[in-house]
């Protein structure tokens, strides 16, 4: 079932009130700009995002009858995401997944679930991103409705063909990124509005998990609220930049940056000329997916440098815990 | 005006269904505890919690006469925070603002103003956390009802009384924590439930800002989910265990630490005797009382035994940015 007539189905059996977005690392971070989106443009309903365990454990007080659960898990196997619809359900909430994997554990409690693709080509790893962005707008607009409705509908339409063609465009930045970034110790990560929490996977996934490089990430805003004092010479960071509302936060970080001669590599979603084909009115809601594809392709080419494949672990996989 | 009188005063004059809580760096992460305890309590309650900047630039689309935007910033002079005030009151939202600095730049858009402690002791430095959860639970108590408010009251009581004897108590193992950490080049900092950004300050002020050491900071349901693959023998954590609903969280974080080897210092609820005075209905809110006051003595060794004081600064004070 579509988005559209996934939401038309469970508002034909309840009022919702409150969506909560639940997932883990990458997951997780991939359903944030369907939150960020929300609280953009919401009067009313609620929103909250959440990593699973901590739903679980620490289960919010509005989780009813008038709630979606909105859960992802790449595989469908997270233990934590599949006890999440559990503990979902048992409340009386409507469930819909997202999953790579037909059939997968995280299936069986779902209400709905959307498959997407991932291994394809850039473009198929943003499906989950671009599907839970697609069941909050078509909330919105079916319940308070959303003005700029066909903006974003057009937007769906050439995002993932954008997406694509940027990261292919991408590949000598991202070897000259590589060579210049592949004997670091610590590498931060940060950015803003949309594109938050494509730092924080890039630092917490792509980084610590991928190439067991340091790393920490925070938003950019923040940056100046206590990490910008480890800013010096050669000190590493990659700046994610949206083309939207809050360029001037990552442009502040920017200027800091490079006038204290940090080491910096710069992801620019104007650089991939988003603006010329996304309306203006929602083009912060599709920074996240370009930003995204073309720093997959930065992750190969340090993985290349650095003699470490992207899929090298140390303890996922290998044990239990 | 008391935390009780100013809601009851913002109630007279609206309906409230939105709370959001706004401030930077270690002012953003002791509003927590009272957006986690709306989380965990509230039915009907959107609450929301940004760093000033992002709440200037990408401003939630639910901030009305409707909505209470509580913000902090200790000296009251945190230029972000004060735009968030104007931000705030221009779209008709009831400002409710928490600073040390009686007549500073934030309290000028405030609808109500609270003056806080903050040098006199250990303790002092916890009024701001404990009157964002005071007017948290005043909110809920005056609109939706809170069974546990009495063990909330008898909660504020004594948690500082008891937050106080803590950290004097840990000046020991402060002492040998700093001994075993002051040479690492990088420390990670993690936690769960109403302690999840006691972490995230420890991290970005204590470590960065502080101490100019590297550092990353997660969930502890997220470790994981990406950071654990960066755990090997001597790679140093802090581990900030609630005694409370997210324990099993910590603790598993703890094992997988210990069964690698991993250099981990654990600051515990559980040790410094919250269970034996405050109600388990309640418990899970005053985790980050103790914690933060013993982690407090913690940074003043490890600035000691490193002859950095905590007061140093490369940047903030020094010049414009």
């Amino acid at each position: 079932m579509n988005p559209k007539a996934i939401i038309k189905e469970i508002l034909e059996k309840n009022d919702i009130a409150h969506v909560v977005f639940v997932g883990c690392g990458a997951s997780k971070a991939d359903l944030y700009p369907a939150k960020y989106f929300l609280d953009q443009n919401a009067q009313k309903l609620s929103v909250s995002h959440y990593t699973s365990n901590e739903f679980n454990y620490a289960t919010p007080a509005l989780v009813n009858e008038n709630t979606i659960v909105i859960t992802a898990s790449l595989g469908g196997t997270t233990p934590e995401t599949v006890e999440a619809n559990a503990v979902a359900k048992a409340k009386g909430a409507h469930v819909v997944s997202l999953t790579r994997s037909e059939g997968s554990p995280l299936t069986k409690d779902a209400d709905y679930v959307i498959i997407h693709g991932f291994a394809e080509n850039y473009a198929a790893k943003l499906e989950k991103t671009g599907y839970a962005l697609q069941l909050a707008v078509e909330l919105l607009n079916q319940t308070e409705g959303y003005a700029h409705y066909e903006d974003m509908q057009d937007g769906f339409d050439k995002i993932y063909e954008l997406s694509q063609q940027s990261a292919l465009s991408a590949r000598k930045e991202a070897k000259l990124f590589a060579e210049q970034f592949k004997d670091e110790d610590v590498i931060y990560v940060m950015s803003s509005g949309a594109t938050h929490e494509v730092a924080y996977s890039t630092s917490v996934c792509l980084m610590m998990e991928m190439q067991w490089i340091n790393s920490g990430t925070f938003h950019a805003g923040e940056y100046f609220h206590g990490p910008f004092e480890i800013t010096d010479k050669d000190v590493p960071f990659i700046l994610l930049m949206n083309d939207g509302t809050t360029r001037p936060i990552d442009a502040r970080a920017l200027t800091f940056l490079e006038r204290f001669d940090a080491k910096t590599a710069v992801v620019d979603g104007l650089d991939y000329g988003l603006s010329s084909i996304i309306e203006k009115s929602v083009i912060d809601y599709f920074n996240p997916f370009v930003i995204t594809a073309v720093f997959r392709v930065y992750a190969e080419e340090l993985a290349k440098a650095r003699q470490h494949p992207l899929t090298k672990r140390r303890y996922m996989w290998k044990l239990e815990y």
